[in-house]
């Protein structure tokens, strides 16, 4: 079985890790039936941690899992900490496949989203 | 004259700085006559900051500023910081409009994105 493992960075706020948890579960009623399980993980600040995201895989019974990193910019987090906490993942279950995508941020179509963004109503900022 | 603030967070990794300022650049060459200029800022960690892209974008003529979070979640950067810097930069600047977009983690879009990146072909991660 294949397994979708979202690796966001974790916030102090825990309303912002609950929307990572929101579109996990949102991503597995629309993933199909290529992928059994959708499962978010945090590399810091929130729980579960990469290793346990790995873990709740396997238990779900992934054999194979692919990892998404949504972040934005290859910082120091995209381009060294998920390749060693997942590499440290693949030691500790050497029976399942892992793999990790592209982050978000080098979808091509991230451009596309901000001139979106840039064209619809904004909020004032207050400054008084 | 209309300009675009892409705010993001801002890395030790100057790579990760660059990438931002070459999004700004590409966003610039695409987003029409709507608006004069983009001008990168980060939150920390990279220049400019807030209050400097902003007087940038004054200094290249714009009367009204439309900043766009380049951000996943709404964690404290989101929801406190950035209105926060907004907001003092508009009270230095009382000639100038300064509004804010929604982040980017909530363009309905996403979730496309994401389920884009679970189809293609990934990296095997290396357990050795």
């Amino acid at each position: 079985m294949k397994a979708l493992l979202l690796i966001a960075h974790g916030s102090r706020r825990e309303a912002s890790n609950e929307e990572v948890r929101a579109l996990a579960r949102t991503l597995a009623d629309q993933v199909g039936d290529g992928f059994g399980t959708v499962v978010p993980a945090f590399l810091e600040l929130a729980e579960p941690n990469i290793s346990s995201g790995v873990a709740e895989c396997i238990r779900q019974g992934a054999t194979d899992i692919h990892a998404i990193p949504y972040f934005l910019a290859a910082g120091r987090h995209v381009a060294h900490d998920i390749p060693e906490e997942l590499g440290q993942a693949g030691r500790e279950h050497p029976e399942v496949r892992i793999s990790v995508s592209p982050y978000l941020g080098q979808h091509p179509m991230i451009t596309q989203l901000l001139l979106g963004l840039a064209q619809q109503k904004q909020s004032a900022i207050e400054a008084a």
